[in-house]
Order: structure tokens, then C-alpha cells, then sequence
């Protein structure tokens, strides 16, 4: 649906602010708290945090994420999970977010409804309370930025401020390089749109001592897995155990992007099999593969996959 | 300063994200912990919180909020500020803020680096770390959105959650309504650039069980106030007791909007004469008005002034 309407009429301009800010409190019902726990005072109020906190901020912008063949329930879902693929990736569960929009006045009401109502569904679905945000004009446009509130998870391992978070950091020579689902060809088949956050599956290889740095694939493996990758070692991946989608090369698989599937290091001096044994029996439906191991860089095999010749998604080019 | 420039070689885009988001954490300095407690990670992580959280975001967007004649150091210091001021106004302390930038690939390399330098000093001025951010594309325009995480603060009125959070509703007929500083000319005066939030006032004021409702005055108080206002009730405002900017009459104090200073209820009950005098011992230099009080709808005094025939900023319109 195009978001924007030659018609004054069916214009978020022809209801004003009040209006349409009713109109987003009674399209995200449930899905939003009553003030000042949600929409409706100067800041939304939270409970304390049990544990660690965890934040992150991505957008949806129409021209660089979506256009106008996209449905607006669609493009409010990408927003959510975008973040809450993020949010997987350190092993952390959801609890609030906030929504900032700027946005054209000839937005249509009924792309606007579409989005919230979108939003609602999917934010109810993941238990992400929507307890705020702003709505502001911006001529010709349409920005969604929403920032993702979350809490690390536990209990089993447990650091002195609470369970553990698992970043990006950590990683050591020899250990294995696994990735969850099948990689490539997101934007051609509709996954980017479709996907499922792995949060599940992050949360258990939270839990996992073995697991020593994970992080999510959205620009693509090539350029991902770099910030895994720990100093003075290179991944030497198997081409021929990349997961790849239907219809998908190498190639695609690691630099197409939007994949939202988690890459995690295994530590060298786990057992593989008993670890993969256990993955299938907590995801039986969430394939998981091992793709390599980090080795030093000056001796890398003959046979790993050249990934300096590959580019994932570069922004700002 | 335009943000923008038509020689490719001063743009942003002709660094590339990667050299692009070096260059912010460089500019952030240490108001941007290492990751995961700053930048650099999936998401940012926190400590967990010692009180009740507030969040709250709010943008600034080019052609909105500021043009080209702004000092990009004054936009950064308005967008962190303008979050401060919703914090103040529920009595919070800041902690944390993430910020989403969505800006065309023109953007002059200087004008962010001035923009992050002058958001980095406001941020250490007033104890917010920035934690976290995006950067995206977004053809033609710059909307920056500042999320702001903060805490509330005590320990004198404490709830069973933690310390008390001023909201905007709790007022009740005949309680007493106050505002801090002066009204009007914010615009004109450069005052919306160059104010200081009023978080120390905001800490203060909630920590004084008197104090039933406060809000920040941002788009003006002849709006603004209907939120404060307990059903069935109407502010009778004394115009005399407005406090005025220098050359701004009733009309701009009560329409202008951007004053950025905190309005509240004060109990019918309290002795507002030592309330003052306590005010002016904790704030020498911070003015406070009382302006009027609630009253019964059916009954508004004749001498009160019409806030009916007042408008304050209108969104989207």
C-alpha cells in the first residue's frame, strides 16, 4: 500500500494530533498500558529491571526498507523483529519499546491503522509492551525508529550482576562456527519480512557455557562474522556446509543479508555432537550447522572459503 | 550550518558506514561506554536499574525542528534536552540514551562530527551515557530520534516499587498551579536552543508529597494544562501572575509552546507560603509562579483567564 494520499480526506492532516494519537492508543489496545505505564504522560514507567538491561534502536524507512508493494502490517512487523532479532542475539528477553515516527501529513490514515494494528498483533505475540513514542512531521517521508527494552534471562549461569549476556566478544582460536536456519535470498523470497526472531533459541544458547560469542546476521555472513571473528584469526568456513536457501549459491548466502538467523562460536573444547544432539532435541524444527572454525591467520587452509572476496550489505554507499 | 553538501568528498557516503560509525564513537569519546555497555554490539547493556524505569524519546527533524541557519552542536543539545525535559517533569534521573539517525548519504562528514561532538558534552553535562544507536539512510532528509532511559530517584517518598513518580494526573480542585521560570518567545528568543532542562527542580519537587501532578510546558500552556486538569475541573489562571518573557504578552506565554519549564499542583492543602520560601532556598535562581488553581467547571471565576480562546501548537497540522 502506497502510505501517502493525494486526498486531504483520508490524510493523517485532516485529523491533527489528538486525533490520531487516540487513534494509535485504540489500535494498539492490549497491546499498550494505560498511562503513565504506557502512552499518555511525559515518560512511560517501567518496573524495576530483574536482571541486566539490554537496548538497541533500529528503523523502518519507506524508500530503503519498504515501499509502497509492501503491506504497512508487514513493515510494522520487520520494525519489531529487527530489533527483537537483535535482542536474540545476546540472549535477552523483550519488555517495552517505544516508537518514534516522523512522517509526511499526507500519510493515509488507513496505512497508519494498518501499521499499528500490525504492530499490536506482532508486539502481543513476542509479550513487548508498547508503553510509548512520538509521532512528528517530516515533509515527503516516513521514518520508523523503534527502540527495544529487554532483560537478560537466566538462571543457570549466572554472573555477579545477573545471568549472563552473550556479545559479540569471545570468541578463540579453534572454535567452531555455527548458524542457525538457511542463509541467502532474503529480499527475493519474502523472509525479511516473514522471519521468526530466533529469541528461543537465543535465550538456551545463553544458557550454554560453551557458546562464547554470538551475534545476528543482518548484513550478510561475509561481513557479520567479522566482528566474531577474534583478533589475529580468520573464519575458515566450509562452502559446502553453508545452509543455503532453495535456489540460493554461496555467493547469496553470505552476502545477501537479512538473514536474522543467529552465527555463534562453539568453544574448540566442546563435545559437537552431544551439543548438536541437544539443539535438535529443544528446536527439533530449527536447523543448526556447523560452517567452520576460527583458525589463525597466517595459517589458513587451503580449502576455506575465500570470504575477503565476498561484501556483505555496506549503509551510507 | 546546511547539513548537506553537493561535493561528494565532504559527504558522509563517501566514508561508508563502517569509517562513518568509527568516527561517532571518536566524536562520543567517553560520554560512550565500550561495548556491549556502549556502542559496538547487537544491543548495549545496562546495569540493572535501582529504581522504577522511565523511558520517553523524542526527534529532531531537519525542515522541523531546525534549518540551516542552526549550529548542528545546538540541534544534538535540543534533541538530548528536549528527552531531559520529559524526564524532569516525572522526577526521573537520566541514565542511558540511544540514538537513530536517518540522513541522506549528503551529509556533510562536518556537520555530524559537530552535531556528535556538541551531543557528547550535553551528555556528560548532564550524566547520560550514549549506549547506542543506528544509522541509516533516508534520501532527501535528517530525522534524528533520541530515546532516553532514566530512573526515579528518592529516597524520601518511596512507593512499593521505589521512589515516587510524578505523573500528570493526581490534581483536584483547588490545588494550586505553579510553573517555573518564564513563558513565551521560546522561538524567538533562541530560548528553545538554549534552555537548561529542569531536572535538578523535577527531582525536587517530587520528592515533596504536596506536588500531586507536573508536567513539562512544551507546546505551550493553554494546551499543555488540559492534561493536568482533574475532570469536571478548569484552571482559573490569574493573567497578572503570568510570568512573562521580556516582550511577549499573555497570548505568547500561553501559545508559544517550547518553554521547556515544569508546571504542577500543588495540594489545596499545603501552606504554599513555605512552600515557596523552601522553593527559593533549594533554587535561588529559578523563578516560580504561582499562576492560579483548579476549579469546578460549573463554577470558573469571572476574572479567570479564557483558555478557550487559546491554542497551543498543533502537531500535524
Amino acid at each position: 500500500m502506497n502510505p501517502f494520499t493525494a486526498n486531504p480526506q483520508e490524510s493523517v492532516a485532516a485529523w491533527g494530533e489528538e486525533k490520531v494519537i487516540a487513534a494509535i492508543r485504540r489500535w494498539l489496545g492490549p497491546a499498550s498500558p494505560r498511562a503513565p505505564f504506557g502512552i499518555g504522560d511525559d515518560c512511560a514507567v517501567l518496573a524495576p529491571s530483574r536482571g541486566r538491561q539490554l537496548i538497541t534502536v533500529d528503523p523502518v524507512i519507506f524508500g530503503q526498507h519498504f515501499d509502497d508493494t509492501i503491506a504497512p502490517k508487514s513493515v510494522a512487523e520487520k520494525l519489531l523483529k529487527r530489533n527483537l532479532s537483535d535482542l536474540a542475539a545476546m540472549g535477552g528477553r523483550p519488555v517495552a519499546a517505544v516508537l518514534a515516527l516522523a512522517l509526511d501529513p499526507r500519510t493515509k490514515q488507513l496505512w497508519l491503522e494498518k501499521f499499528y494494528r500490525g504492530l499490536a498483533t506482532c508486539a502481543r505475540r513476542h509479550r513487548v509492551a508498547i508503553v510509548g513514542g512520538d509521532i512528528a512531521q517530516a515533509t515527503g517521508g516516513l521514518v520508523a525508529s523503534l527502540t527495544l527494552l529487554g532483560e537478560t534471562t537466566g538462571p543457570r549461569v549466572v554472573t555477579r550482576t545477573g545471568p549472563r549476556v552473550v556479545t559479540r566478544t569471545g570468541a578463540r582460536t579453534g572454535d567452531r562456527i555455527f548458524v542457525t536456519g538457511v542463509l541467502g535470498g532474503s529480499l527475493r523470497s519474502g523472509h525479511h519480512f516473514r522471519f521468526t526472531p530466533r529469541l528461543a533459541e537465543g535465550r538456551w544458547l545463553a544458557r550454554q557455557r560453551d557458546v562464547r560469542a554470538m551475534m545476528d546476521v543482518s548484513d550478510g555472513l561475509a561481513k557479520d562474522l567479522r566482528a566474531l571473528t577474534p583478533r589475529g584469526c580468520v573464519p575458515a568456513l566450509v562452502a559446502a556446509a553453508l545452509p543455503l536457501r532453495a535456489g540460493c549459491d554461496v555467493r547469496a548466502a553470505v552476502t545477501d543479508g537479512e538473514d536474522y538467523e543467529l552465527v555463534f562460536a562453539l568453544a574448540r573444547s566442546a563435545d559437537s555432537e552431544t551439543f548438536q544432539r541437544r539443539w535438535r532435541r529443544a528446536f527439533p524444527r530449527t536447523r543448526l550447522s556447523c560452517i567452520g572454525h576460527f583458525v589463525a591467520e597466517r595459517n589458513p587452509p587451503a580449502d576455506a572459503l575465500k570470504l575477503s572476496e565476498y561484501h556483505g550489505y555496506e549503509h551510507l554507499r
